[in-house]
C-alpha cells in the first residue's frame, strides 16, 4: 500500500531533503573488514570493492545480496517541444510508453536481462508543461504533484533503484536546468539529444538561453529551477531518488536527464546523492560535465545516449557482480588459501 | 564427447590458425539492417549496437540470443616462481583451484551472476614449467599438449566464451611474452601483479630481461615465444581461444595474462582475434598497452587486476545486454512508433 507523500509544497520537500541521514558507518566498517578477508589480493577487484562497501553501508548489512532491483520509467510531455527542439515529434512520448508497456523497448530487454522489475508512470501526457521560454514550465502544485508521483512510485521492498525517462524535448529542459544550476556557457550544456542537425542545435541553444533569461530571478533556487525549466518526468525522477534515500535503497543514476533531476537534489542539499552511483557516462557531451560537477565517476562508458534508464540498467550488472563477489566469496581462512 | 585436437605439433597449430575463416558478412548485413529498424534513435545504444552486430556476424544469425556462456579457468605452475616474482607462494595456485572447485572465488560468483557455466582445468600443477631464465619453459610436446587441453576444454555448444587463469608467477611469464612479441622497454611491460613491492618489481624486471636474453634467438616466432617464456595455463588459453574461432563462438578477453595468450595468436596470424572483444582493461598497467597493440577497446575499465577471468565475466553482462536489446526490441513498424 502506498503512503501519501510527506510533503505538500516545495518548502516541505526541501526540508525533507535536508533532514535525511547518511550512510551506516558501522556497516561500512564491517563490510570493509570482510572485503579484506576475501580470497583475492588486496584491491584486486578494483571499483567492485568500493561499490560493494558503499552498497553495504546504505543497506546497513555487511554482506547484502541484491534480490529486487527496480527500474521505473517516468514519461512527460514538454511545451518547449513545440519550438522544434527534437528530431522526433511529441507524439513519440506516448508511442514509446505503449512500447514500454508492450515490452518492445531497450529498457524492457535490459531490465529482464538483469532481473529488474520494470514499471512505467506516464504523467499527464495530454497536458504538456508550459513552454519555458514563455512561462514557468509548471506551477508549484504541478511540480509537487510530479515529485509525489515519483516518491510514491518506489517499491519500498526494492534493494536497488534505476529511474529512467521518456519525454520528447527533455534534453532541452535538462540542459536549461543544469545550465541554471552550474552556470557557465549555455553552449557547453546543449547537445544533439536524439540527433538534431546543426540548425536544430542553434535553435535549441536559443530556446535554452531564452528560458534562462525569462526566469533569471529564480536561478539560485534549485527547486524553482526544476519548477520553471523542468518537466513532470524530471520532477518525478527527483522525487523517486529522494524516496530511495528515505528507504535506504541505493540508486544507479542514468544519463543526462536523470542527472539533471539528481542535480536539483544535490544543489538543494549537500550529500543528497550520497546513496547514488553514476551508472554510465552518456554520449550527450554535457553529461560528463554534470557528473564532474556532482563528483561522480561513471561505472560504464559505452557511448549510450538513449535515456529510458538504459545505461543505468546495464550497470545493474556491475553492481550485482560487485555484491555477488563481496557477499558470496570465501575468506582466506574459510578456503584454506595462504594470504601472501 | 571430445574430439582429439587437430594438431600434433606447433607447425600444424600455426597452419590451423592461418586457415580460419572470417565473420559471416551476410549475417553482419542482416543484423545491421535490423539494428536500423529498432525503436531508438540511430546509434543511441552506442557500443552495444556494434557488439550486437559483431556477435551476430560470428554466430551467423541476424538476431541471436546468448543462452550458454561458458567460463573456463586454466591453472598452471611456473618454474620462474622460484625466483620470488610473486607476492604469494606457489602453493596458492593449487589452493585457489580447490577454492574454484568449492565455489568460493570471485569467478564463481560472477559466473553464477551472469548465467555462465564454469569449469576448471588444472594442468600438471605438480610439475611446474622450467624457470625460463635457465631453459625453455616447455618442450614442444608440453606446449602442444597444453594447447590441446585448451582446445578440448571448450564446449562446442557454448555461445560465448571467457577464459581465465590461475598461476602464481604468471604475470612474469605474460610480461616476458608480450615484451618478446611487441618489443620496447621491458620496464613498460612489467607490473606489480598481485602486489609486489619496489624491490620485487626490480627482481621481476631482472627475471624478464634474463629470460629474453636467454631466448633471444626465437623471439620472432610467436609460438616459440609461448613455448620458451609461457606457461601451461597460458598455452591452454590460446588453444581455447583458437577452438572458439573454429566453432564460431565469440570470446571475451580478460586481463593481462589472457591477452598475452591471445597476443601469441594475433602475432601468428593477422585477424586471429577478430572473434574476440576486450572485456576490460586491468589495473596492471601493461594490459592497456597490449590492448592498444591488438587494436581492442575494452568494454569495462573498473580497476580489476584479479585474473581468473573475472573482468571478462563481468563483461558478459554487457554483451548479454547488447544482444538482449538487439534481438528482443521491437522495430518502429512493429511498435507503431514514428521514426523521426
Amino acid at each position: 500500500m502506498r503512503h501519501q507523500a510527506p510533503f505538500t509544497n516545495l518548502a516541505e520537500f526541501a526540508a525533507l531533503l535536508a533532514g535525511f541521514g547518511g550512510i551506516d558507518e558501522a556497516a561500512v566498517k564491517a563490510a570493509s573488514a570482510r572485503n579484506n578477508e576475501l580470497t583475492k589480493p588486496p584491491g584486486a577487484l578494483g571499483r567492485l570493492e568500493e561499490i560493494a562497501i558503499w552498497y553495504a553501508g546504505w543497506r546497513k548489512d555487511a554482506a547484502p545480496q541484491i534480490m529486487q532491483p527496480e527500474v521505473i520509467i517516468f514519461a512527460g510531455n514538454h511545451g518547449v517541444a513545440a519550438q522544434g527542439v527534437s528530431a522526433f515529434p511529441a507524439e513519440v512520448t506516448e508511442q514509446m510508453v505503449l512500447n514500454f508497456q508492450a515490452g518492445g523497448a531497450a529498457i524492457n530487454q535490459l531490465s529482464a536481462c538483469f532481473g529488474a522489475k520494470l514499471s512505467v508512470k506516464a504523467l499527464d501526457l495530454d497536458a504538456p508543461t508550459e513552454d519555458f521560454t514563455k512561462a514557468p514550465a509548471m506551477s508549484e502544485a504541478e511540480v509537487v504533484l510530479a515529485l509525489a508521483v515519483g516518491w510514491n512510485a518506489v517499491n519500498t521492498a526494492s534493494d536497488l533503484l534505476v529511474v529512467g525517462e521518456m519525454g520528447i524535448g527533455n534534453t532541452t529542459s535538462a540542459a536549461a536546468i543544469v545550465n541554471a544550476l552550474y552556470g557557465g556557457d549555455t553552449a557547453d550544456w546543449v547537445g544533439r539529444g536524439t540527433g538534431i542537425d546543426d540548425a536544430g542545435l542553434q535553435n535549441k541553444l536559443r530556446v535554452v538561453r531564452e528560458g534562462l533569461a525569462l526566469h533569471a530571478d529564480i536561478l539560485d533556487d534549485p527547486l524553482q529551477v526544476l519548477t520553471c525549466l523542468g518537466g513532470r518526468e524530471i520532477a518525478a525522477m527527483a522525487g523517486a531518488i529522494a524516496r530511495a534515500r528515505a528507504e535506504n535503497i541505493p540508486v544507479i543514476l542514468d544519463g543526462f536527464i536523470c542527472c539533471a533531476a539528481a542535480a536539483v537534489l544535490a544543489k538543494s542539499t549537500d550529500g543528497a546523492l550520497d546513496h547514488c552511483v553514476a551508472g554510465h557516462v552518456s554520449a550527450e557531451a554535457a553529461h560528463a560535465k554534470v557528473l564532474e560537477n556532482m563528483d561522480k565517476k561513471p561505472l560504464l562508458s559505452l557511448g549510450l545516449r538513449l535515456g529510458e534508464g538504459s545505461g543505468a540498467a546495464l550497470a545493474i550488472g556491475v553492481v550485482k557482480g560487485a555484491l555477488a563477489c563481496h557477499s558470496g566469496m570465501s575468506t582466506f581462512a574459510e578456503a584454506g588459501v595462504s594470504d601472501g
